[in-house]
């Protein structure tokens, strides 16, 4: 094959268009344009409409997976138009060109940024910039010509910070219990949590109790949960999901995203 | 990197055919076949269902942004099985592969035709061609053997015509109003008007009543509407849009494809 | 362009897992960072959740059109965590990585796999391997490892035997009728059977009645159908449809998966 050098920039996407409207198609042909032998891949245009909380944690399950360099493109973007600024962060070996909104917040909180940018230089960016769609004048061209060799320090102002989401945070009161709640529901059904695995050393001996007033068992995989029963497991996202064996314990148990869990020792 | 001559060719996909069938796989399947080295990049397989109208749209706003030489498949194709021609298009540097149904319309009134082709050389098809399935049989076959060096000019016979479209047209009596209709509900609920910019020189002086008696102001973008009032603003696509701030329009007002709407000085 | 020797490998996805949640994005970040040059085309991400029939009637249909060498990677997979085992199949020039649950025995019937092999070798897996996403740590990088050249050979134990799927069967009493069952419906309301092209020589001579008493006559193409009325025809999968003129028969004749039809000479 080739050397790692001869190997053409990679560029991913993240975006809440769906596909059956041309925004993500406009923004393919961008960077097409301005960078035409660099890689494209599409993570998801499925996120929930302007879900940033959503968008977040997907990027920090699936960005740690990609080699170092990796452009990722993020547009769930409720603010464009507004003063939200168009940002350029180097983060561990990735690069993220995406709204300065809090997306980021997930994956930075292990992996501090390097280096962030304001994106406003013209050149960067198509000559025209619409109000309404900065996909495609603003974050395509600008991850295009980043994967095309214009360096992040060009881009515009250097940023000391960038926003951050506030999420709700799972508490631990001293009679040992857990207090969370339901975050994102998956396709599945399963409900996954703000309670994270270092949380709960020994999951055997823990109980979950669930909005409906059912409990959920510790199992170590989707298969070993006893039918028709709810458990629970720390699943790939290292956070702690509420799941039924072939059923999905959102549709069947009714549990929805802000629910309140409680873990209590046995 | 690479000189722009060693860029593989680029082919674009637009179907109709959503990914739960395998339809899109069997097409992509034959071009790798056919052009091994050729890139695809997936732009719709959302589009509704036999909706040549909405496929005409997507291409009007998503092809201008991409590279010379792109070669586009559109399969939008109520019509497959019957004399509808496949054709092969070459238009302002970009070519498309699809049925002769009117899917290029709105493309081609700013960028007529260069050239145009009947598909009718069994050499640029499939070995076997079914009735149901031109996508795979004919589109994806010959759009590989144009990406891989095969001349139009040996696709079939040249056509002096197209099929075209007959839109619903925007209208502007004396009095200074604009009669239009909504054509399209994207995935945020923006209602999308067949108003061009250009029938609006200065949109801060109208207003545009809705079916439901209600009255949009216009707004330079999304988030400068105020809260709970629609208002309208030219989006990118050119087109005057019905919107509201963080929510969908379409959803809350109740604004359907088809909708009537009338702009006028206020 | 270059020698097919030049080629890079083609890894298409498979799966149920949709793209709102972040599984797709973290397969394709371990196969970009196993084999960087490795071409990835989707393939489908919208098999309904573990329909292992679905899937296999997706890959019988889409993978014949696809190259020499192609290595497949379909994670439909509701077993993950449970003693199923990850395989590696060679079948006719097409590699496949998947869970050994019956996902294969369609396409297997008229091409008998080559080579099968257990996936137990931790060299091709990720470091860590959870009991809920398989996808991601083994059968992600096992294609990955396969496509930069490790040999099917040292992925593990040599398999003499698969699962296979237990398939309804359409059968033919001497009567000179043909019982079947829908076993698919498609995106355009289609209903696809497992009655065969082979099984009905003569489709001109046959009725089909459906499950609410009306009759079906075979047309050649979908547009030939009658309006208003229920036809069949042998579509692109090879087996009988029941379909309507530009309607869903899905919705508008009420066809679930599983009804019963039956064909009798006329």
């Amino acid at each position: 094959m080739s050397d790692q050098e001869d190997i053409p920039p990679l560029i991913t996407l993240i975006t809440d268009f769906g596909t059956r409207d041309p925004y993500v198609a406009a923004m393919k042909g961008v960077i097409r344009t301005i960078c035409p032998d660099c890689r494209i891949d599409d993570l998801s245009h499925e996120i929930s409409p302007q879900q940033i909380l959503e968008a977040a944690l997907f990027i920090e399950q699936a960005v740690p997976f990609f080699p170092q360099g990796t452009i990722h493109v993020i547009v769930v973007d409720p603010g464009v138009g507004t003063a939200r600024h168009p940002i350029a962060v180097a983060a561990n070996g990735q690069y993220f060109i995406c709204p300065d909104n809090g997306v980021l917040t997930l994956y930075l909180q292990p992996h501090p940024f390097d280096a962030a940018y304001m994106i406003d230089n013209p050149d960067v960016m198509l000559s025209t910039v619409s109000t309404t769609f900065h996909g495609r004048d603003i974050f395509a061209p600008a991850a295009a010509h980043l994967a095309a060799g214009i360096p992040l320090t060009s881009f515009g102002r250097r940023l000391e910070q960038l926003c951050t989401l506030n999420l709700p945070q799972a508490t631990q009161p001293p009679d040992g219990a857990i207090h969370g709640e339901v975050i994102h529901v998956d396709r599945f059904g399963n409900c996954i949590t703000n309670i994270t695995r270092s949380m709960m050393p020994n999951p055997d001996t823990m109980t979950v109790c669930l909005p409906n007033g059912l409990f959920a068992k510790h199992a170590p995989a989707y298969q070993s949960i006893q039918e028709g029963r709810p458990g629970f497991l720390f699943g790939s996202s290292g956070r702690l999901e509420i799941a039924l064996c072939e059923e999905s314990a959102h549709m069947s148990l009714g549990i929805e995203t802000g629910a309140h869990i409680v873990a209590r020792p046995v």
